[in-house]
């Protein structure tokens, strides 16, 4: 296991009716002036906003709005969030609604105390300043709610960039299952290839001997296998949403990444697939991982075998390691599409044309100079293959 | 799943060396003086006492030391250490040792800043105020470095009892696994039984339909009979170490206890045994567990039925999931017992003689009325059965 530090300090409400407590929360934490950061209109109709509205009303805590974030939220809204809180004050951000708003509302946290342009972080800068971000979660999946990451879409060149900082963690997460069960099935099954996104690229590692973390990572795998059918043939299965959300959250705040490299070249081929086509993020995880797995697969052919075994109950070929590893890989992407979720370019909306155009963002841009990966290394003729492989 | 909050604000520094970042993290802690707390000659014949005063001065944080901390840590040593702080006008309690040092750092840490007696918070009064707490942790067993949880021995009566806040989880924690790979094997191996017993106390829930944590905590299980033996074999290996002390955390900052009832009758019967006897609390687990879980197994079979199958690899009896059930208990407890854990009361040095009075503490000791347990209601003949079933 490689030398780590982890750091986790958000506190978490969890369960039935906690977006109440939204109010109390914002004021133990220090703010007393929000932005309430929210997308489209399910969170008013749902009667949401209110609720949260009232909670803070109760506490005493001033309020402003902003809504319209979109999924792959872009730096346009994110500018003039930054505007309005220092228009009106604000000490806090409130994010109400999932990983696109979250990310939003973080971006908004670091570009209000800074004097240049918040894309600068977003290109490498270190962020050295936030406001205070909460979270009222509606949609398991991007583990935003507990990460200090946030990616957002620039609209000039369709660019879609992260940042990172313990700064941005959100200081308090309501995790109401209940307000996940309203959602669409599609974008259910797409939170839930999320998370399991986030689990395969830290099990995805060159290091050797991490029991602990591969264990953790097969068990909120584990997890997920059990859960994703039963949510979706029953949308209102608040145990179900339960076990999802948490899982959610876990598999993403490192908790079980720690100590290991970790690999991040589906979601790095992904980004440029929802950034030029805004498909759901998690669609297009669900049509990118099987094919990076594919293409890797022979890095460690081992790696891919125990996941199978262990998750997708194939049982080992002890004579073919590698027809084991291709099963499992088989029948994860047969969940994914038992979910609902796409299987190629065509069900995604994307084009084998653009194929030289995304290989160029993808290897090129924000000062990449030619490959991804951390579980191996892809070059421009890499990624160009697996783009292919997905047409 | 239950409605629950989760916060667990411990910064981590896990790895090798890590101790020498022990002044730089206290500064940023906020501590100016430290009492540096310890346990016996051990943490000074290695040199990690100077390693870690080194770091301080270096910072240019001040120190006055207090060691002798036993297992089982007792009340008489906290006044000291109360007074001291007080007179020394001490700002920090840093932790140099395992889990009794840790817990008796915690007792300090609450005890200065109260006018009243710190055995208050030991009995029921909650904790509103305490110095701030870090550890550099010795042993993989306790998870006290995670986990707001403190328990100490009172010398009259030998009452063992425990105080809980989030107000004494450590601001930070030192994890370097090769600190641990001078321990003997027993203490390693009590370390382990330690750790897996606040695995199985969440395991034996009531509520239904936890998959998530159920899957954490067979994980971390699977982890630890991975590991365990490994490092018995071998102490000198680095990475079986890692594992566990990772494994020792997460299993005890309540990640995956969340939302679900716990038991800990196991650890309630044990205190009164290690409180009377003075033994390694993770071997008088390692006694304890086996008979509770046989007693207790009725109430749940198919839970006792799971963990056989899904940690055990025992194979499960559809026709008579009792017998799975039984087959795991066995399996767990061989398990222990090869790692070199004592199986009943004469290798634990505990007296049949004595049961009465352990049970009359365990049921009516510190404000209770006759019953313990989470999983099932333990009376006074239940208790007496169970500590027969270890003679």
């Amino acid at each position: 296991m490689e030398n780590f530090t982890f750091y986790s300090p958000t506190f978490f409400a969890f369960g039935k009716d906690t977006e109440n407590e939204a109010g109390a929360y914002v004021k133990q934490f220090g703010g007393s002036k929000v932005l309430i950061h929210y997308g489209g209109s399910s969170a008013k109709k749902s009667g949401l906003l209110d609720r949260v509205k009232s909670s803070l009303e109760k506490e005493g805590v001033g309020y402003v709005e902003l809504g319209g974030v979109m999924p792959n939220p872009r730096s346009g809204l994110v500018y003039k969030g930054i505007e309005l809180c220092r228009q009106e004050k604000v000490d806090f951000i409130l994010a109400v609604g999932g990983g696109s708003v979250i990310d939003s509302s973080k971006a908004i946290a670091v570009g209000v105390p800074y004097d240049g342009d918040f894309w600068d972080f977003y290109s490498g800068k270190t962020i050295e300043k936030a406001l205070p971000v909460g979270t009222v979660l509606t949609i398991a999946a991007a583990g935003s709610e507990g990460s200090g990451d946030s990616v957002i879409t620039k609209e000039e060149g369709m660019l879609k960039r992260g940042a990172g900082s313990n700064l941005i963690r959100p200081k308090f997460s309501i995790l109401n299952p209940a307000l996940t069960q309203t959602l669409p099935p599609y974008q259910t099954a797409a939170g839930i290839t999320d998370i399991m996104a986030h689990l395969y690229e830290r099990y995805l590692t060159n290091t050797k001997e991490v029991e602990v973390t591969d264990r953790m990572i097969e068990a909120l795998l584990l997890t997920l296998k059990h859960e994703g059918p039963r949510v979706i043939a029953d949308p209102d299965n608040y145990e179900a949403r339960a076990n999802i959300m948490w899982a959610g959250m876990i598999a993403h705040n490192n908790s079980c990444g720690v100590g290991r490299s970790q690999d991040w070249s589906s979601h790095d081929i992904e980004h440029e697939l929802s950034a030029l086509y805004d498909c759901a993020h998690g669609a297009g995880l669900a049509v990118t991982m099987p094919a990076v797995f594919r293409y890797t697969m022979e890095h460690d052919v081992m790696r891919f075998a125990q996941v199978a075994v262990r998750v997708w109950g194939v049982e080992m070929d002890f004579a073919h390691p590698e027809v084991t590893a291709l099963e499992g890989i088989r029948a994860f992407q047969s969940f994914l599409i038992g979910l609902g979720m796409p299987k190629n370019f065509a069900e995604l909306g994307a084009k084998e044309e653009d194929i030289p155009q995304l290989v160029k963002t993808l290897c090129y841009g924000n000062g990449r100079t030619g490959s991804i990966g951390g579980f191996t290394t892809l070059k421009e003729e890499d990624c160009t293959k697996i783009y292919q492989m997905m047409v």
